[in-house]
C-alpha cells in the first residue's frame, strides 16, 4: 500500500545516523502514529506532559483545563501564567510550575494568545516559547490559540491576531525531531467545541500536519456527549475511491473509529474493493461516481445500509492525467475535471435533495497542494482541486443553515503507489522539501479526515487543512 | 543598488547559452522592464499583439475592447470568439481572426472566463490556451478574467470560478521565456475600473509578478480622467525607508510618474536620503518612524510640502533581526515588530486623525513571502509581515468608508544589498526557486506599488500581491 522511504530508515539506523550526522545530511525522525486497525487499546495522547502559557488575560485557559483533564494530559504552568495551576485543579487535575532547568521534556506547548490586543503584546509569545522550546520532547506539539482576526474587537487586535500566523508558520519551520506547530483560531462561541480538535492535535493522529492555521467558528451543530473510544459507533460513512491507497486508509480509520463504511470504487476494482469492505465489516458498492446514474445507485445502496441516513461523506476518488496544456488532450482535461470536482458536486446535490445527508452530517473533500500552489503539467488536476476548495468555500455557508459541515484536506507528498511511480529525483525532492523531511503516509490523511468527520467537530466548517508536513510549496 | 545575477548573464551569453542548453541547466530570460527614470518616452505596452477569447457569454469583452484601444494594443480574435472583432471595431480599432499557423507571435493572451457557470464549462479555457500557448512571444502576458467566487450567482458557478486559480497558477508554471500569467477577478461594479490594472499587467512594469490572483472589487473611489504620461502629477507621496534599496526604487518610480515624493529615512542615512530626494526633486525627512514623535514630525513636514494633504503613503521601512527563537533576544523581537508593523499602524492613525490622508488617498504596505509562508530564523520578521497583511485585511473595510484604499505587496527574492549578503547556496536557491528562474529587481516591487497607488486603482483594496516571479514558497 505504501512505498518505503529507505533513506528515513537508513538515517535512523546505528551506522546511518552517525554517517548522516557527519555529512550534515537531513535526519528525519520516524513519526509517532496511532496503532493500526484492530488494536483497540486506546493510546489517545502522545503528550504525557503539556506546558501551558498565555497573556495576562487568557480567556481560553479554563476550558483548556477541562479538556486536558478529559484527555488525560498532565500539565505544568509557565511562570507568567501560574493561575493555570488553579484552573487545572478546578478541572480535577494536579499541576505545577514549569522549570526549564529540571530536565522535564514536555510533549506539548499550549499558549492562549486570543486576548492579544496589539502587536506590542505579541512579546508574550516570545517569552513563553523562548523559555520552553529547547526542552521539547520528540514528536511534540505546539498549539497557539488565537481569536479569528475578523472577530477581533479593534483593527489593532485584528492585526496582532493575524500576525500569529507568520509566527506559527516560522516556528513550525524551526522545530526539530518530528515536532509540529499549529495555530487554532477559536471564535468565542467555539470555546466549548475544542474537544475533537485537541484530541487530534495532541495525539499521534496529527503526525504529518504542521504549520496550519485552523479556525473553529460558531458550531453548525451541537457537540454530542463525549465518547472517544469509538466516536463513530452507529454511524454510516461513504468513502469513494476506497479500494486502495489513501481511500483504503480513510475507510480503515473510519471503521476503526466505529463507523459502518460504504466503500465505493470502480467496477474494475471490485475484487480489492470487496476485500477492503469485508475486512472492515462495511459494505462495497462498485460504481463509477462520474456516471450519470451514480447518485441513484448510491441512494439505492444507502436505502439498505443506511436507512436512517448518512453521517459522513468523503469525496476521495480522484484521478490525474498529467500533461502540459499544449500536449494535453481534451479528454484528459474533461475526465479529470468531471471525476475530481464535477461528480462530488452532483453527489452532494443528490444526497441533500434526497434527505440522506441530514443535520449533523459531515462532508469532507480531498484537495491537494497542487490545487493551492498550481503545478506544472497539472492544469487540469490543479483546476479540479482548486475547485474542491471552492466547493468547501461556496457550500459551507449554505450547508451551515442545514447544520451540515463541509471541509477538505489538502495532501502533500504521501507515500502511495502513485508517488512510488514518480522518478527518483522528483520523488526525493517531494519527500524532503517539508519541515518533517519525509513523505506522509495514507493514514495521516485518513486521521485528518476522521477529525473533520468527528461528531464533535461542529465548529469546523469551510476549512481546508493541509496534510503535508509543512511542505515548502504554496501560493 | 542591486547585485548582479552572473548566472543570468552567463546563460544568455553566446557560449553560456549553448553550455546551459547542453547541460540541461536553467536558462532564465532577461526580463523586459520599463526604461529608467529620466527617459520620458512612454513605452506603455510590451504587448504589440493580444489574442482575445472567452466563453459564449463573455460580459467583459466590450470593456476590454475599449481598454485595449486606449492602451494601443492591437488584437486578434480566437476562433471561438469572433464577435471580438466587432467589439474592437466599435472601440475604434481593427482586429482579425487569430490563426496559429500564420506565424504571429502574440505578446498577450486574454480570456474572459467570468461567465463560466460550472466546472464543465471550464473546457473553454482548455480550448483557447491549447490553441494559443505555443505561439507566445517572449516576456508575454496571460490574463484570465473571472468573477469573484463570492459574487457568483450559484455555488456551482462559485466552484468553477475558484477552480480558475488552480488553472492559472499551474499555467504560470508551464510558461517559458519570461512569460507570466495572472487571474483577475472582476466584480461587476469594477468593470469600468480595469484601466490601471491592464496598464500594469500588459506592460513591462509587471515583469516579476506571476501566478497571482487579484480581485477588483466595488471601487472605493472614482476613476479620474485617464492620463497615463505622468499619472501622479500634482500628487504627494510619502515613502519610508527611501534612502536606498527597494525604498529608493519606490521613490524613483513614483517621481517618474509625476509625484512629489517625501523621502523618509533614519537620521543616520541623511546623506544618501538627501541625495535621493534631490535627484527626484522631492523632499527629505530624516526621522525614525518608530520614535514616539514620528507622527508629529511627519505632520509638520507635510504642512509645508503637502498643504492639500497626502495622496500616497508607502510603508516600506523595515528591518530584519534573524535568529531562531531560542537564540533571539527580546530586543531583536521587539524592534522588528515595532518598526515593521507597529510604526505603520501609528502613522496611519496619526495621518487619518489629522485629515492628511483624505478621500482618494492610497496606502501601500510591504509584506513579504516570509509573512505568508513563515521562515526559519524569522519568527519576529514573519510575524511582523503577517501583521502587515493583517493591517491590509483589517483596515480595508474601515478605510473604504472614507474612500481610501490599502493594499500591500509581498516581495520574494529581490536583488539588493541585503540579499547580496546571503550565503551563496541559499542565495542561488532563492533566485532559482521560482517560475522565472531569477531574482527580481527593486524596480519590480516599485512598479507594483505604483500600480496599487495609481489614481485609477480604486477597485483595488484589501489586496496582497506577491512580487516573486511565482516563487515555489508559500502556505
Amino acid at each position: 500500500m505504501t512505498t518505503t522511504d529507505r533513506y528515513l530508515a537508513f538515517a535512523n539506523s546505528a551506522v546511518g545516523s552517525r554517517l548522516a550526522n557527519a555529512l550534515g545530511l537531513p535526519r528525519p525522525v520516524p513519526l509517532e502514529r496511532m496503532p493500526p486497525f484492530g488494536d483497540t487499546e486506546t493510546r489517545e495522547i502522545a503528550a504525557p506532559l503539556a506546558v501551558v502559557g498565555g497573556t495576562a488575560d487568557a480567556p481560553l485557559l479554563p476550558g483548556l483545563a477541562r479538556e486536558l483533564h478529559w484527555l488525560g494530559v498532565p500539565s505544568l504552568a509557565h511562570v507568567e501564567r501560574l493561575d493555570w495551576i488553579s484552573y487545572a485543579n478546578q478541572a480535577g487535575t494536579m499541576s505545577g510550575r514549569f522549570n526549564p532547568n529540571e530536565g522535564v521534556r514536555p510533549k506539548a506547548l499550549l499558549f492562549d494568545a486570543s486576548a492579544i490586543a496589539d502587536t506590542g503584546e505579541l512579546s508574550a509569545l516570545y517569552t513563553f516559547f523562548h523559555d520552553t522550546l529547547a526542552t521539547l520532547d520528540r514528536c511534540a506539539r505546539v498549539l497557539v490559540l488565537g481569536l479569528p482576526p475578523s472577530l477581533a474587537p479593534t483593527p489593532q487586535a485584528s492585526v496582532a491576531q493575524r500576525a500569529l500566523e507568520g509566527f506559527v508558520r516560522s516556528l513550525a519551520k524551526e522545530l526539530k525531531r518530528g515536532a509540529t506547530a499549529q495555530l487554532l483560531y477559536v471564535a468565542p462561541r467555539a470555546r466549548e467545541a475544542l474537544h475533537s480538535t485537541l484530541r487530534f492535535f495532541l495525539s499521534p493522529r496529527a503526525a504529518y500536519v504542521s504549520g496550519q492555521a485552523v479556525t473553529l467558528q460558531d458550531p453548525v451543530f451541537e457537540t454530542p456527549p463525549m465518547r472517544d473510544q469509538r466516536p463513530l459507533a452507529g454511524q454510516v460513512a461513504v468513502v469513494t475511491g476506497a479500494a486502495r491507497g489513501i481511500g483504503e486508509a480513510i475507510a480503515t480509520v473510519l471503521a476503526r473509529d466505529g463507523a459502518h463504511v460504504v466503500c465505493v470504487d470502480l467496477p474494475a476494482a471490485q475484487t480489492p474493493l470487496e476485500a477492503v469492505a469485508a475486512r472492515l465489516e462495511g459494505s462495497a458498492l462498485a460504481c463509477d461516481i462520474a456516471a450519470p446514474e451514480a447518485g441513484v445507485t448510491l441512494l439505492a445502496h444507502l436505502a439498505t445500509h443506511a436507512p436512517r441516513g448518512l453521517d459522513i461523506l468523503v469525496h476521495n476518488a480522484g484521478i490525474t492525467r498529467d500533461k502540459t496544456l499544449v500536449r494535453m488532450s481534451e479528454a484528459q482535461w474533461q475526465s479529470v475535471l468531471d471525476i475530481n470536482v464535477g461528480a462530488p458536486q452532483r453527489l452532494n446535490t443528490t444526497l441533500l435533495d434526497a434527505g440522506v445527508l441530514r443535520a449533523n452530517s459531515r462532508i469532507v473533500g480531498v484537495a491537494s497542494i497542487s490545487g493551492i500552489a498550481g503545478n506544472r503539467g497539472q492544469t487540469n488536476y490543479a483546476a479540479s482541486k482548486a475547485g474542491v476548495i471552492g466547493m468547501v468555500e461556496a457550500w459551507s455557508p449554505v450547508l451551515a443553515e442545514r447544520h451540515i459541515s463541509i471541509n477538505a484536506v489538502a495532501p502533500g507528498f504521501i507515500e502511495t503507489q502513485m508517488t512510488a511511480a514518480v522518478p527518483f529525483a522528483i520523488r526525493e525532492a517531494g519527500r524532503r522539501m517539508n519541515s518533517l523531511g519525509q513523505g506522509g503516509q495514507p493514514v495521516d490523511v485518513a486521521e485528518a479526515i476522521a477529525w473533520l468527520a468527528h461528531p464533535a467537530s461542529g465548529a469546523l466548517t469551510g476549512q481546508v487543512v493541509r496534510v503535508c508536513g509543512q511542505s515548502l510549496l504554496g501560493a
